[in-house]
């Protein structure tokens, strides 16, 4: 039977902003974002004074302002007036999203030893049938019944509810309470619910106060038809993982014939969202990196949980969301010691997911690891945990942590007709009870005639407990009503029909089907959310001039290093050309900016691209090398400058550890930043 | 005007295996591929005798048949049966994927200074509208009348002559020569040539015997729809470049205004082929790596050509195709100065895949840059080469470069009515002459009332020539008939209702559509070629055993290295441990084995995997370095070898600059390598 609901499948639930937890508080939050400070700075960095508070709106418009103006991303197809939900990533973001990928797999793929695999997108409708996705990952939808335009019906119930509440100053406590209550249980509403209570407050189309249809279910998959005959439907894939479960057979043989083992793949993901909103955060198309870890159901240690178990952040179990309570910071060794994360595996991904996150510069102040309600998990899953961001749009769900049980691979096992199982060896072979059900054809087909093959296939089917009632039961009264689900009525089995026993077998290995522990990463939104906590303003050389600045870590900086030749000079030129060549050789993407800007101007310029390291020449030399954050200036010779930036950028050494190395060099006023005319 | 052929605009030609060139003769090719010898091995590779000689088949089995087993590849969706024309990478497989294209951003991306984007697949109907896709990347495809089951027209075709040729003993010396011509000229038939030809041969469907409908076009993209109205049809996009060209504004903005500049793309393609054949050469999904050059069409020089310009390698210019003649090494700086290759920019892309293909291990004697015949051209383009590679499917169209001029900007200005283009700002206004037309209004009005403004549109919208001649005539007999479209007739124009000078005007800056310059490459094709490659059988310990080697270079090596405790004993496992965290930390991909399974039955199994490096623990100080190829070993300190191995790996040193560092270690009897049983 199928319970697939879309949010625990699913990488990201129907609605964000909404809390999760209806009663739980949010974490406080800086509404302005305070600079990244890098920890190791030697210094204090006093330039960094923070400006007067920012509104959650004003802060995102000054971040999204500043991303799109510098080509990080921007809506594609903009010549054609855009399409809802698709996104170009420019040259700044590509290049952060390549480094953000290439870390994952280094912590991930590397690091564990994992199996990567790259399947496709375009996936046959068998595939998505078996994992419950065409009959199941939908969203309810409302249609203008004059335009045809369409909506989500949850969007409008919410929407309603939360104008309501910020501005009818005329509210009752009672209408109040009653709004709350719907917002809190707005993704467990049915239908017919969602469409009641759309009728009873006088829902319309937002566009055209037209009257809206009653909501019913939209597949959110992207179909299309494969080959020419228009006879093989296909779909792009919703996630990568089903790709990783129909290839299970073959990675456990590569990997030995042995569990555990991890599957790994980084690919494009498709969802044909209704009306999507909330810019990078809810996209048609995205990049997903997903884990499927395999391992034994009855053995779900982890070799290497002693590596985690000391590390402490913010956590929000399910009984702290529904008492009200807020995340606390908890010691993942005892979560899991104590039984609030349900085993080490899945403690393992969180604290690794955990370490992931914060390397790559989330602040750990606004992360937090959400355990799903019982309501939220489907009833296969053993547990769930969502790495949550806090951003201008409240908490997002970020990565996805989940112990799915046997469940995805049972589900193509029994539409492909393959086993996908497992199967342990025993040193030495092992003395087992055995149900034996025999039933007796010859009595069944005296008794049931054309019906025999059903009563027999149902006693065959029988769970231990209820043949062993049934045994207890002929053997007490030598006959008894059985229930034949094919034939829809009991009928009455004698003792002369089936035997029961229990048999003792000695048996040489164990087979079953692998438990799946899945950390799902929606990358995108880990990078819209990096940008927000990377992003702060500073003052410039003009009185209420406001700069921009992307603290990226050198990690994740799309560039890693600039090179200024102070004034126009040839001599200055050919340094610069110097040290960009070995530059390149060192694999350091740079820029050189030849221009003639102020140096104020081109450092603003780069601050805004968040490039750690700036390298001016005004010497032939020795250059200057400074630091983004700090503003602090050292002086390094011309032939060794290549190799100290390449020194920090890999992260051998922190811009605290070199400075004490070198000279310091004072900045003159011209080299203030000052904002683009 | 659109003259799009499939062909042109897009990388994979429709017939690969068939030769291109009518009459050009094939390179010698050796059936077998010999032995990848290490350019700076010190040593003969004396084990590395090569077996008879192999047909192309057997060779193709062998090595698909290694790349299936060891997981390199396979079927996507195998426990439903797959799918034609869709296929899963494996670990390893995926793994030299990765690799490939890390090094493409490195050689291209990082040392060009190239703008990295990344745009969605699903594209919005107008955009492909405005390429052309949507009306002419298509197929010719014919149906089986009674079971609706679709052939491409002219496989069906090419299939037939081939057969006759191959095996009808009857055939006459005109017959012969017509099927030859056939095949010839197979891509330049019409559907009613095609249609023409299948029914005159008789031509039925291969699987049924049935008749077969008339070719018609298909259209090879995936259609979708984006939204959920089903009024926004959308694509999965054929190629990532049209992502680049709706972009160009910004990018060209973030250069700063300036060119030339190129923007990259790496990405996901989609093509809805008829009937998928040749393996991994021909898919319905595959990654693009393509690179848009935007250039002043009057300047098409290229300050770095200097660094290509002695590079001599196979080229194929069209002369020599159709004169017959085989491709000859030429030094690439006469081909670009005497002609044979249109421009420098051209030329230098040309020499930089020369380097990237050869550079990932592509058999520099088996790669050749062939140019478009002139029926194989756009009428726009300025000049196309292609980098084939010889595989045992015959030459491979792998990388096109091509000089597309100013096409793709031109159609999308016109459709999307943005402006596509660039300035240059003369350091001194420049006098130019400039036509002028002014027609009067009053005049056009009296005489046309209705039609004025179509009369007046059609005068300001004459060009230079067309212009001339009216002012000639109208001076010389004062009125002249002008052809009005919007009308659909002739007007007369009377010398009142119109002037035309040429005036001298001061221009300060000078605006143009930039030419376009396109190497586009199939990751896949290349891939699959350098596994061809690569590939080789040595014999193994038993008689009449061949073991099969991947003689990856480094840089594409799934796996850069192997740890093998010599036997199971603890001390070694520990020693292996520290080995494999060692490598961990230095960013080596490696394998640890543990197994019991003999020295020479895992180095079998890892040199099938390509692994260049095995390290042995036969002991606990120091322990023995293999090299894969020539089955050298040395002996290193255990706290050195992950260095060692990271100094080969990474390209900084050869097997050959270490090994003479090293004392070398003689291999037992044991070591040697064998086939799994």
């Amino acid at each position: 039977m199928l319970l697939l609901r879309r949010r625990v499948r699913f990488l990201l639930p129907s609605s964000l902003s909404s809390p999760r937890a209806p009663l739980a508080k949010p974490l406080p939050l800086p509404l302005r974002h305070p600079p990244r400070i890098l920890a190791s700075a030697a210094r204090p960095l006093a330039s960094m004074a923070a400006p007067a508070a920012m509104s959650r709106d004003a802060f995102r418009a000054a971040v999204t302002n500043t991303l799109e103006r510098r080509l990080f991303f921007v809506s594609s197809f903009k010549i054609y007036s855009g399409v809802a939900g698709l996104y170009d990533y420019g040259p700044p973001g590509c290049a952060v999203k390549a480094n953000v990928l290439a870390f994952w797999r280094q912590h991930f793929v590397l690091e564990e030893g994992m199996l990567e695999v790259d399947c496709p997108c375009v996936t046959p409708e068998v595939v998505l049938k078996a994992s419950g996705h065409v009959d199941k990952f939908t969203d309810l939808m409302v249609k203008d019944e004059k335009t045809g335009n369409c909506y989500r019906a949850d969007h409008l119930l919410k929407d309603f509810c939360k104008d309501k509440l910020e501005k009818d100053q005329t509210l009752s406590p009672e209408q109040a309470e009653e709004y709350n209550k719907i917002l809190a249980i707005l993704d467990d509403l049915s239908a017919e619910q969602l469409g009641a209570k759309i009728k009873e407050y006088g829902i319309v189309a937002p566009d055209t106060k037209n009257p809206l249809s009653d909501p019913y279910p939209f597949n959110l998959m992207f179909q299309t038809s494969i080959g020419p005959s228009g006879l093989s439907p296909g779909y792009m894939r919703p996630e990568t993982a089903q790709g990783i479960f129909v290839n299970f057979k073959d990675l456990y043989y590569y990997n030995g014939n042995k569990l555990p083992f991890a599957a790994a793949q980084i690919g494009q993901a498709f969802r044909n969202e209704i009306s999507p909103r909330q810019g990078l955060l809810r996209v048609r198309e995205f990049t997903l990196a997903e884990i499927e870890h395999f391992v034994d159901p009855e053995d779900k240690s982890h070799p290497k949980f002693g590596d985690v178990s000391d590390l402490e952040f913010f956590m929000f179990p399910r009984e702290d969301q529904m008492a009200g309570k807020s995340a606390t910071r908890l010691k993942l060794g005892n979560a899991v010691s104590e039984g609030t994360v349900n085993n080490e595996t899945l403690g393992y991904f969180i604290g690794r997911v955990y370490l992931f996150l914060t390397q790559l510069g989330i602040d750990k102040d606004r992360l937090r690891f959400r355990q799903h309600l019982p309501n939220e998990m489907a009833h296969y899953a053993a547990d769930c945990w969502d790495a949550e961001i806090e951003c201008s749009y409240g908490w997002i769900e970020c990565v996805g942590i989940a112990d799915r049980s046997a469940y995805d691979l049972r589900a193509h096992s029994d539409k492909s007709g393959e086993k996908l199982e497992a199967h342990e060896k025993f040193a030495e072979p092992r003395e087992v009870e055995k149900l034996v059900i025999t039933p007796s054809k010859k009595e069944l087909g005296l008794a049931f005639k054309g019906n025999q093959r059903m009563v027999l296939e149902a006693l065959e089917a029988m769970g231990e407990t209820e043949a062993l009632e049934m045994k207890a039961a002929l053997e007490s009264k030598g006959e008894v009503e059985f229930k034949v689900c094919t034939l829809g009525k009991d009928v009455t089995i004698k003792k002369n029909m089936v035997s029961i026993n229990i048999e003792k077998k000695k048996e040489h290995q164990r087979k079953f089907t692998p438990s799946v522990i899945e950390p799902s990463f929606g990358i995108g939104r880990i990078i819209y959310c990096l940008f927000e906590h990377c992003f702060y303003q500073r003052p410039g050389k003009a009185e209420d001039e406001q700069l921009n600045v992307f603290g990226f870590t050198p990690l994740v900086a799309p560039i890693k290093c600039t090179v200024f030749p102070l004034v126009k000079l040839e001599k200055f030129e050919v340094v610069a050309k110097k040290i960009s060549k070995a530059l390149t050789a060192a694999g350091i993407s740079h820029i050189i900016d030849m221009t003639g800007n102020t140096i104020g101007k081109r450092y603003a310029r780069t601050d805004e691209l968040g490039v750690p390291l700036a390298i001016t020449v005004d010497n032939t030399t020795s250059v200057t090398v400074r630091d983004r954050d700090s503003k602090d200036q050292i002086r390094v010779e011309v032939d060794e400058v290549a190799s100290v930036v390449k020194e920090v950028t890999a992260g051998q050494s922190t811009w605290g550890d070199i400075m004490w190395r070198y000279p310091a060099h004072t900045a003159s006023a011209a080299e203030d930043e000052e904002a683009e005319p």
